[in-house]
């Protein structure tokens, strides 16, 4: 039997959207007052949703604490308190949208997360972004045999 | 890859359960307290999710100037702070219940977002109505090759 | 030692913002949107505050049935899913604004829970109500000899 | 066409997470500080999710009244202001994590509601289980025919 | 110029309302379900404000780090995850009632915030306890020349 | 009769904690990972509580068009989306702690408001910041004659 555990984290970040691709004029009508030379900046909730087997007899999906170090160890040292353009290598090339952040966060997890709870067939289902108690980012991967949310 | 967007909007109305085609005692026992005749109201709480490829350079799934100005125009206005019965075209035949507000409200968001989003495949993935902090309703329709939440 | 007790209810209800002692235009100026002919409505929110002593043995500031019970008979039944205008007494000669609200409740609760707590000088220290997620109000009277908020 | 119905329900329960078929040591391991012998507990939040047609002309997917009343006698009564481990039947033997927990609630409600909506082939979609703030589990079942979430 | 910091923690806790000064029936019609003989229990969020001068170039009221010390020491390790009943010296003598463990964590806070922001005045303003989503205590002692709430 | 009525607002903006008036050392000390060079930031709640006499016939404490307009003039489009430390005046010379933020917001919204709402005695009562869901700062000015929370 599937259970799925979602777990919520919060960060704090700044952010400038801004694309060397397009003109000033385009990236003032495609990003408005985010792009604000200097940043500015969101409190972000992120919610990480496995998917997996309820193990016996523990009765677990995973153990929150491995959960937790990973996180920390990929995502929350990596974004917290940080600039996301000046401070982080991974939006050297791409927008800290939070569409971007939110799929830069899944690949960031799956990995770790997949191998951990390998035994019992974990995988990472989706990640959740809030940036603002108004707007939420989803990325769920499609899989075969896999459930499409 | 998919990303889904979430936006939250927020407006109030006065509405009365009431159906014509059942008789006064019908009516009370099908709606009790909300069939009482003059209107009670709510705070609703409109969650509106699409879902697209997200766009490079810009890093984004779908303008959101642009889906607050459709929202607003398709939704808000037509529904707050009206009396759903008496001031809207919407619940003359039908009862203004949660769930068929739910469905109206994915019929008139539709077509005006699909349109707009049409370059990069946007979908109105599906709408989710609060009525109170304990009730919701969410409408998620059918199709093909999609996924199906 | 006080202590202060919130406890929190919810109830919904339509109203309209008229008031007779206006003319039509000076209505609409003043209550905007909500004059609208038709009632809308509102979830609200209550917060009724009291002050005790912490009575020993029970370690008890007031028995929550009984502050229940004076809530839904004072409060909710009179309120819940009524028209606040055409279904209550108490908006006959005043407009349902959620300032005449609250002092109403207010009123409505101050005796029967002050003569229920009155062995260990229960007071109803406020009350608050929100009518949306964006606005709330709240009513705390002045009185001698005891804090003011 | 398919509606989701999510209503939301409160209770609080003590439990201890321990298995008798791990040893003092592994128990330690496995659950940490939730392994202390002396119950601890939480106040759950349990949203329980029915899919169903529309009914016309009601325009309701399913009672609340009713709804509420196999809630309250099924899982609200049961679990609500008890020791989970020793108070209740369900949980003799196996170990009340959330996850156990999610799935047990599942399987009370499900036939209860599919034969109180049995006529407009109403499903039991999913039950979710907040434990804290932070974490939550959802048992979502695979079905034929069926959405998976 | 004084401002206050309110700063919000979490905890979880078993307990169980039973005084040995009543009867068995008093204590069942004082206490209802909670005086059940196994312990329930709640997830618990406790707020802390204090109010203190700003100071200058730090710009700051209080150290964070220092009040999430000092509550982790004197609070959180004493109460979360614990029987209040069994695990704690608070409560061998008196009822773990959320009026009596709002009084104890002020007591226990006071001294060392107090202690720790002498320099500039710090006073422990109020302890706020929240039970459940519904319920909240908080205690706010009186003191010549300070606010009364 | 007096009236409390508080309207919450939201804005984002980015800052760095840092003080010309102390060492590269120090800043790292008092600061911590707040101190870093590029700006980080956050999502503000704002809570402006207005007190006033309950006006008749309106029944209202103020007009909320013009507590908005007020609000978004001298507080809004001073800050959101902006980097506290490089784009605005008021922290040229002092830290952007929220503490300051808290007490910069009282200042400039104290003279419109009570000029505004000068013929029913209208006072700004005191101004609430939420700077992530665990920290909150409120100052409350203390006024002869007025109460003190």
């Amino acid at each position: 039997m599937t259970v799925y555990l979602t777990r919520r984290y919060r960060f704090c970040a700044g952010h400038r959207l801004h694309s060397d691709a397009l003109s000033a004029e385009e990236n003032r009508r495609v990003y408005g007052k985010c792009n604000n030379p200097h940043a500015h900046g969101h409190n972000y909730v992120l919610e990480v949703t496995v998917a997996g087997a309820v193990d016996q007899p523990s009765g677990m999906v995973f153990d929150l604490v491995a959960l937790d170090r990973i996180v920390a160890e990929r995502v929350i040292e990596r974004f917290d308190h940080k600039n996301l353009n000046l401070d982080t290598e991974n939006f050297r090339t791409q927008v800290p949208t939070t569409e971007n952040l939110c799929i830069e966060i899944y690949k960031l997890l799956q990995p770790p997360l997949e191998i951990a709870g390998a035994e019992r067939g974990l995988q990472l289902d989706r990640v959740r972004l809030e940036e603002t108690s108004l707007n939420s980012f989803e990325y769920v991967p499609d899989r075969a045999g896999h459930r499409v949310i």
